[in-house]
């Protein structure tokens, strides 16, 4: 039988989180978290269900929940999108960002993609039939960067769209102001759209701020962006996410969705519309993350390992390569099987498997997971 | 923007039921239940959920819901799918038959769909860069039929996949063991695979069962057969449903569902999985929608309209040549505002939109609801 994604195996996040119970590893390996939401989200939906809400919402997503999410936009990157015509509820950010593709990439269209880079995107490129043109992060003193001029040297008269992703898995770097003038430098003048995945927008630390692109006009005019509920408010399991975009890109993007998935779970989206009247959950998650961020650099500190900065994002990636010369994902498989911590070796995110000798650990976990995965690392 | 699906327009679905509500009309256009599902369904989702249920399941779906599906299959229709490699869950069976058509479909490739068909195929063929090739079906003294050896004339060398449908929307039809034997002889010895969308395969009436193509293994073994927890367990906004298929198809369909959608509702599925350890809901769904089937038949008796036969699932199709003479759209839109009944027009399910003079009616209701309809109905 020849496919459409004839070379892909399974996502290196199934493989690694069966591996990790499958040893009784501490899984810091793909991203999610292993404490509980607040239950008050969870009476939110429980009470949308007993209300009835079970049928077909619309496909745009429920009026409610888009409402809040043009709030939530509105209050704290000063952008006005219409919640009916400019934002649309998806079955999570990865159907989201596969969708956007399909929406706009034709045969032979070229995407510009920065690796390393979330594993989904690639595929979705190539089933819309279109050709990855990827650009590798640059890793230096101040951590990984977009070499813009590198970008800008791969736009070409077919570049149809270009993916950025703020703050960036696996790295957790963040992009500044001067990157998103670069970027506007970059588009000016062409036809060029840009997919933004900001799923972490609310994990961003040390007080800096995020630079979603809703904030730049001249790129919002152009963008799509994805964010993703179940990474905000730690119900990953629940696969709801949205995109923003300006009315006519998103009027494209809803013809694709609604033949995809049509529409996303009710009482889900009812729970969150409530649940997101009180900002105070996604304002207080930097704080949240960065102390556990902070016990985990600590613990670390003492060990082989160099730590790589983790501006934002709910992972820190560290260099083993005082432990071992090994290939990043014999080194990943080894920790997970003998060390008995799971982690995500970062070459995983290029299309060409470069090694830097670097793997990614998920922080957004228990105190006390943690803690035991240190311990374990400490060994080494 | 040139996008990948520029001719579409919102589905009829969406655009009828924003039309009758704003006209106060009973909504008997798109297929959804307007009474509630059992509570005890609910009552298992909120146990999922405290139960901390939140977090990604597995990208195949959760192990216990794939095992129920597998045991229904087996109990049902006497096949057997291994759960770990042959069933996956999706969001919904509209995701689950996109999905199975851009995994196996490839640019220039024909797909042969048999007209009226539900209105997400083409475009999914389309999205894939296939070439979809349309066999109408034949009205006749018995109602729809397929006309096998159209289908059978339609295949060419380039023929990648059919797609079936039953029982069938929006006509009623149901397959039988001849129109299997039919497909069989047709694809017997070819590469062709199968798509089946079986969404209503617990709504058959009189007593006669349905022709699954899981009953019959030279099907089977090139078939992607789809099914739907929403129409099942009345709760269509939960965007959840299910393939089965061989193992060696079924690893190619998730290389792609890992990259459009990766995972399905962890607490809905828990709770789905719990609920169909009980065979009664299911198993009872005949008598059910039988009983509203007849009741509704019965009310229009007396009309003009002329009642097309309703083997299968929970649509009624209607001639309404005796009242007007105007296109399926036009009487549809009249009726919703007008005589405040929505129906949908059998037109939208060709691409062509043919014109046989036919509107859908929706019997998924309330038996006071469909009394309110035949009321306003009986006025014409
Ligand atoms: C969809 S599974 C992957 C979760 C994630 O975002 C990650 O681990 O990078
Ligand atoms: C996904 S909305 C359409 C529901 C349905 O199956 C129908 O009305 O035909």
């Amino acid at each position: 039988l020849q496919t459409r994604l004839p070379a892909v195996g399974y996502t290196v996040f199934s493989l690694m989180s069966a591996l990790a119970s499958e040893h009784g590893a501490v899984n810091l390996g793909q991203g999610f978290p292993d404490f509980p939401c607040e239950p008050a989200l969870l009476d939110h939906v429980d009470a949308a269900m007993r209300a009835g809400h079970n049928q077909y919402p619309m496909m745009t997503g429920v009026p409610a929940l888009r409402d809040a999410i043009a709030a939530k936009i509105a209050a704290l990157y000063g952008a006005q999108y219409n919640p009916a015509s400019e934002i649309t509820v998806t079955a999570g950010a990865t159907q989201a960002l596969t969708t956007a593709i399909l929406c706009c990439v034709h045969p032979g269209d070229e995407v510009i993609v920065i690796e390393p880079a979330y594993d989904s995107y690639l595929p979705a490129i190539t089933l819309a039939g279109g050709v990855p043109v990827p650009v590798a992060m640059e890793l230096g003193e101040q951590g990984y960067t977009v070499p813009w001029d590198q970008v800008a040297a791969a736009v070409t008269p077919r570049t149809r769209l270009i993916v950025i992703n703020t703050p960036h898995n696996p790295t957790g770097a963040i992009l500044r102001a001067p990157d998103l003038h670069a970027l506007g430098g970059i588009v000016r003048g062409s036809d060029i759209l840009i997919l933004s995945d900001e799923v972490y927008e609310h994990m961003v630390y040390d007080g800096v701020r995020h630079e979603s692109v809703c904030r730049y006009p001249e790129l919002a005019e152009r963008s799509f962006v994805v964010s993703s509920f179940g990474k905000t408010y730690h119900v990953t399991g629940w696969k709801i996410g949205y995109v923003a975009a300006p009315a006519s890109l998103m009027a494209e993007f809803r013809k694709v969705h609604q033949y995809n998935v049509f529409s996303v779970n009710t009482p889900m989206q009812h729970g969150l519309a409530t649940y997101m009247a009180d900002p105070a959950p996604y304002r207080d998650l930097p704080a949240f993350y960065q102390r556990k961020r902070d016990l985990f650099r600590d613990g670390l500190k003492g060990s082989r390992f160099t730590l790589l900065p983790a501006d934002g994002t709910y992972f820190q990636c560290v260099k083993y390569e005082a432990i071992s010369p090994i290939l990043e994902s014999d080194f990943a498989q080894w920790l997970t099987t003998e060390i008995k911590v799971a982690a995500i070796p970062v070459s995983a995110f290029y299309s060409q498997g470069r090694e830097s000798g670097i793997v990614r650990f998920c922080f957004a976990k228990k105190d006390e997971t943690l803690r035991l995965a240190l311990e374990r690392l400490a060994r080494l």
